[in-house]
């Protein structure tokens, strides 16, 4: 038996509402996965993050096996215990972040020769030392290694991309050792391209996974191109196993990808923003930065029970940012994080209820009816 | 009736246990204030800091006077409501830190006249604004207007200042409104003069106030001459009164100052090292810098209760540290602070049970017994 097991509660439209179970818990579906990059969610501590509603984080390969290393976390039990965080974990392959962050890096059919942007020292990504990485970091869902093919591509680049993940899918499952503690998720490739797409799905299925996710989306194409991407995917993937959408994205992004029957998402947006002072609302983004706020009482929004706007003025905030201190970056932090919780709570709700478009409209009205700075 | 009561319930040697009443509740002497610079204790949440034990503040004037500028914060309910720390806060009264961060300062009798460190504007302090100025900051504990004399000084410079200090006082006291509602403090100077010193407590104690402070120490006169200066000036101020040394200090100057009869204490030191990745322990100073950190499972003392001892490895923190994650100011500042109420807990369970030199040998026979890294 598999290490998790997926159900699906209700469905609604194409949105689906479930729960994946793993040996640490169960993640609430949709679901939105904070991004603890390198062991923590900056600025915050784990119970700062469950407190928002998570109920799963995930944690990057690359960043990980080049600091502190695999092998100490291993030696620590996992990634888990090292960072204080016990409930489930997913980890990427570090396919993507090789590629767009590492130094020299060289791709071929073994893999991903490349040097830390760190410090230089080299290494290799593949298949086989990828499943061997998210094995030692001990994560609950481990992501097949794959290439994110670069957006636009012509078909044939974009063909011989996905083919090349495909082949690293089949060995990322023959090099994959644990499905009694982790569970597998493959990832389909093949840009906008329908027929590439089809293709990339059929490989996968041929192969066998726990989770089926979308990858090579939200790398420029934009949100109608994504969305028509999904339109055609998501209904060549099995409905008996959950749909993770990779690095998306916007509220806006994540209502829509729901609405299409995506399950899983991850995005450094909230937290990043965050420390930008850039709060994410239902009433649309706030500028923490803008001088309207030095003198405004109000919280971030009235309605939030998030621990920034239960006691703390956009004055304050605003200060605290004009002021340098740290602590606006975990008080914005726990807003967003807080926010994208809730909106997931919310949508969860209206699926089960069978109300999942007068969501997505109040969701709208919402989101335009004001109080919006320009980022 | 004045605004603060204090009580002395034991004392041993020179060293007291007692408490200060604020309407805002109870501060147990000896006791430490964390400062909050800028309307905040840098990297915590104020329930963090209030977890370390800690029962009042320290807020700037000068800081706050300048961002967010104090009629806002007083608009908004006062220092208290704005950065949502519902205990007692003592503020000082500018006369520091003008003289170290401002630009283009100019003493007269009347005050300071400077322009801001941060925009250039121009503003003056002086014991009749500070006065109005802590008011308006709401803070429980006022401190007179004073000039800190510089180190080192010679006797006619130290007298002068200490005198202008002096009739500072008087404005202070005369300028001061609400006695029903604030606590007053006047600020001993005179450098290291003993005759000084006198001369500075009879006028402070001609004008009377809530308690008194002992300022022009920790300038730079080193541990000897410090304690020296409190050896023949604490015995000169009164009995009922609480007694505050500015600015101070390390663990070791902390507990021989306690056994010197002060009551009081703030520092930047646990907060301003932790961001240095600089943490006090009993067993002396940990530097989470060293490489020597990078395998060690132990937490910084094993038996230390803070946060950051309960779920965090040396090695998790150093790679914190290396990484630039922001979570670790946190979680040091969290420990620093801790380690430093646990040590005001520690002397007034001693003075209580009249073993205050048995906790003093302990406490240096703790501290030189290792796990020292140079800072």
């Amino acid at each position: 038996m598999s290490a998790i097991q997926f159900s699906v509660k209700a469905s609604d439209g194409n949105a689906r509402l479930g729960a994946v179970r793993t040996t640490r818990g169960t993640i609430r579906t949709p679901a939105f996965m904070p991004v603890g990059t390198q062991g923590t969610v900056k600025a915050m501590l784990p119970e700062q993050v469950r407190a928002t509603g998570a109920d799963i984080l995930l944690g990057n390969t690359y960043h990980l096996m080049l600091r502190p290393g695999a092998d100490l976390i291993e030696r620590f039990g996992g990634l888990h215990h090292f960072m204080n965080w016990p409930r489930p974990i997913l980890t990427d392959s570090g396919g993507f972040q090789v590629m767009s962050l590492a130094a020299l890096r060289k791709i071929t059919e073994e893999g991903v020769s490349f040097q830390s942007h760190i410090d230089g020292s080299k290494h290799m990504l593949s298949p086989e030392t990828s499943m061997t990485i998210q094995h030692k970091l001990g994560s609950d869902i481990v992501m097949a290694f794959d290439e994110c093919t670069p957006y636009p591509a012509t078909h044939q680049v974009a063909k011989e991309s996905m083919e090349l993940s495909m082949r690293w899918a089949k060995r990322s499952k023959d090099a994959f050792g644990t499905p009694d503690r982790q569970g597998l998720f493959g990832i389909v490739q093949g840009s906008v391209f329908e027929d590439l797409r089809k293709v990339s799905v059929d490989a996968l299925l041929d192969v066998g996974f726990d989770g089926y996710a979308v990858g090579g989306l939200a790398v420029g194409e934009g949100q109608a191109e994504m969305f028509d991407t999904l339109d055609f995917t998501v209904p060549m993937l099995p409905d008996d196993k959950p749909r993770y959408l990779m690095g998306v994205g916007t509220p806006h992004d994540l209502v829509g990808a729901v609405a299409r029957g995506i399950d899983m998402f991850d995005c450094v947006l909230p937290t990043r923003n965050a420390r930008r002072a850039h709060a994410f609302t239902r009433r649309g983004a706030i500028n923490l930065k803008n001088a309207r706020h030095r003198e405004d009482p109000r919280p971030l929004d009235e309605q939030c029970a998030c621990v920034a706007c239960r006691s703390y003025s956009r004055a304050y905030l605003h200060h605290l940012h004009k002021a340098g201190e740290l602590l606006v970056h975990t008080l914005i932090t726990a807003h967003n994080l807080h926010y994208y919780q809730q909106l997931m709570a919310g949508m969860r709700a209206a699926i089960g209820a069978g109300t999942f478009t007068a969501f997505q409209k109040s969701f709208e009205v919402e989101q335009a009816a004001g109080d919006i700075d320009p980022l």
